[in-house]
């Protein structure tokens, strides 16, 4: 059983709203704001963690000004921030920073994603707090990382998405700049950062120490680039945009039906034989021969693929390949994608609420164990300062 | 410190290529191919685990065909694989389920990524495993889960891709469907399948017990929708693409300038009014007086920026919107991201090599961790069955 951090080590409450989980042991103070650490501390409250959000007074995590609203409160918030706990802290103020030291003592994680340097100017730096918590892990999510030329620099994900390079390789040959519709800067940085602190909590069961771990967002991009990074270094040149297929891998794109568009990732020549046979195609045409020359021949084989698929409905084509066991799927909107019967039977689709009650659905745990229970439900996001008196009592002060 | 897992609880071979690491006494049997488990165990490597790639011998892991080729060898699979062993097994074989079996007594994790059943098909379902090796953890990662109606049915990156949503909130409006430009279904995948194997590993420190873990490719999919779930909670309506700009957050998108694209967050009001400031634009427009207000009049809001902006180069720009502290940056292509100095000084770029020796660059470790060093470079990808020999010295076989 892991000990609780820090100075104090007297029994943790326990809350009824905590998930159950195998990080049930484990209690996250968490400083930061909008997306990239509270997608984090999401994630691990998710795995039964405690998270603690320590909130500025004045307004608390930005992310509560952020549309879309119901009721006045922020969907967006309410959705990344269910099961927390918050309390207000002026980090400023000695009768705050008193408070914030004493749920250091009981932490076992601290998470910030402010400026590098900001917590150094608090008096909180990484050897400050390893001097006197040794056991703590601090885990700083940041724009562009603690070290290096623009580790002062702001961002967002935005600039990360265009800085990192995956803006240059999403999109269509010649059009516009296109982002990624979701936040992949933050949320990659997020993941990161989480399997960070596990990596840092693996440590410590062994050192009995804590660490520093820094995630840069940019750094995350790199990360994910992987085909993109091994293109440019076959060839020396950067790859650009191409729309809805695959790079290397053939056929692996959109195509149209009389109706709508399908997805079609036939990865190799059992699939492709497969898919030309369901399609009433010839299976010998040398252009099409494998997966290299169907990539060199992509354009002809999208032609020779929607000359069929264009004459029947997505309906029509869907049990018909999936019958012949080629990976295919619909081009899903996000309220077909949530109704999705397989999507529903995952539990991946999760009932919370606003503060005032109203109903709120959220995206669930893909994270699946067999020794813990995945509850169809999620406390709701604290209102700002809203567990003081509690987090008060429970530190004696 | 962990002892290793199943019957045999000898000392451990440690071998130089092996990274330094929080993960060094872990070692994980990898079954999986291509991508979404690769990377999982390409990110426990670079966590200092020591990974076995269990690879079929007619062949091996399907990525040793996909281009980008460099003299014969798959760019892609090298940068993956990265620091990896293989051994080549048959697991219908009697003789190679002997080794397969003594590899299971060693390891701390299996990983695959067959298709829910052939694990329990090949004798080795998770109750057979967590009866004979109790402190095994077991992480499949699958297209659509081990459970509900579709867990039988084949999905690639492209599948999950569209299914899961993203695809209809990536692109422009109105435009063709829009794959995001890297493969987002497996890695998001494969980064939860990490996370779900360090909470097992954080539970077996306390139960001696290891457990399964169950990751879907939709799911991940489904857990990175954030903002576009909350939206479509709050409105009942599927939000669609918005080419380059955020959905709720104005200004934070791409804008023109004389020769190319910058993207520029202005996130909240002072950052707006330092962007107007360093444009020379007035700051008491009505119609941009808050962040809800610039999201109704974004296009107008865009109009005006582009107006100033289009006067001079990116070079002009950037460095002045940068002094006046608003977030910003070019959109780089692959090889400007690549040679960033930022992305240089954090060791984001890291050398490789092919089996030949040709050097390779792949992208590094975003876990930056204070008590583990963070090496430039990395030991190449195995050939098929290349440490067939070490591994059955080792075993005693």
């Amino acid at each position: 059983m892991t000990v609780s951090g820090g100075g104090d080590e007297g029994e943790k409450q326990r809350y009824t709203h905590q998930m159950p989980g195998p990080l049930a042991d484990i209690t996250v103070i968490d400083l930061s704001r909008v997306l990239a650490g509270p997608y984090a501390t999401m994630v691990l409250a998710d795995l039964g963690a405690r998270v603690i959000k320590v909130e500025r007074p004045d307004g608390g995590d930005d992310a509560r000004a952020y549309g879309p609203f119901i009721k006045g409160h922020s969907a967006y918030f309410a959705s990344i921030n269910r099961g927390k706990q918050s309390i207000a802290l002026d980090l400023k103020s000695a009768d705050d920073r008193v408070i914030f030291e004493a749920l250091l003592a009981r932490g076992d994680v601290l998470i910030d994603n402010y400026r590098p340097g900001v917590m150094a100017r608090l008096g909180y730096g990484w050897e400050a707090l390893a001097a006197r918590y040794p056991r703590l892990i601090h885990a700083a999510t940041s724009g562009f990382g603690q070290t290096g030329p623009d580790s002062q620099k702001a961002a967002y994900d935005m600039v990360v998405q265009a800085m990192g390079g995956i803006m240059s390789v999403t999109g269509h040959p010649g059009g516009p700049p296109t982002r990624v519709g979701t936040s992949v800067g933050d949320i990659t940085a997020g993941l990161f950062t989480v399997i960070g602190i596990m990596a840092a909590l693996h440590d410590r069961d062994r050192t009995g120490k804590g660490q520093f771990v820094d995630v840069a967002m940019l750094d995350g991009q790199i990360a994910i680039l992987e085909n993109a990074i091994a293109r440019y270094a076959a060839t020396g040149e950067s790859p650009g945009p191409l729309g809805a297929r695959h790079p290397s891998i053939t056929p692996f794109a959109a195509y149209q039906c009389a109706d709508a568009p399908i997805v079609i990732a036939a990865g190799n020549d059992q699939l492709f034989t497969a898919l030309c046979t369901a399609l009433g195609l010839p299976t010998d045409d040398p252009r099409f021969a494998d997966n290299n020359a169907r990539t060199t021949h992509a354009e002809a084989l999208a032609a020779v693929l929607e000359g069929v698929l264009l004459t029947q409905p997505v309906a029509h084509w869907l049990p018909k390949l999936e019958a012949a066991g080629v990976p295919c799927g619909p081009l899903n909107n996000i309220g077909q994608a949530l109704a999705n019967p397989q999507v529903q039977a995952r539990n991946m689709v999760v009932h919370t609420s606003l503060p005032d009650g109203t109903p709120l659905i959220a995206a669930g745990n893909p994270i699946k164990l067999s020794a813990h229970a995945d509850p169809a439900t999620r406390a709701p996001a604290p209102e700002l300062d809203g567990d003081r008196a509690t987090i008060l009592k429970e530190l004696g002060l």
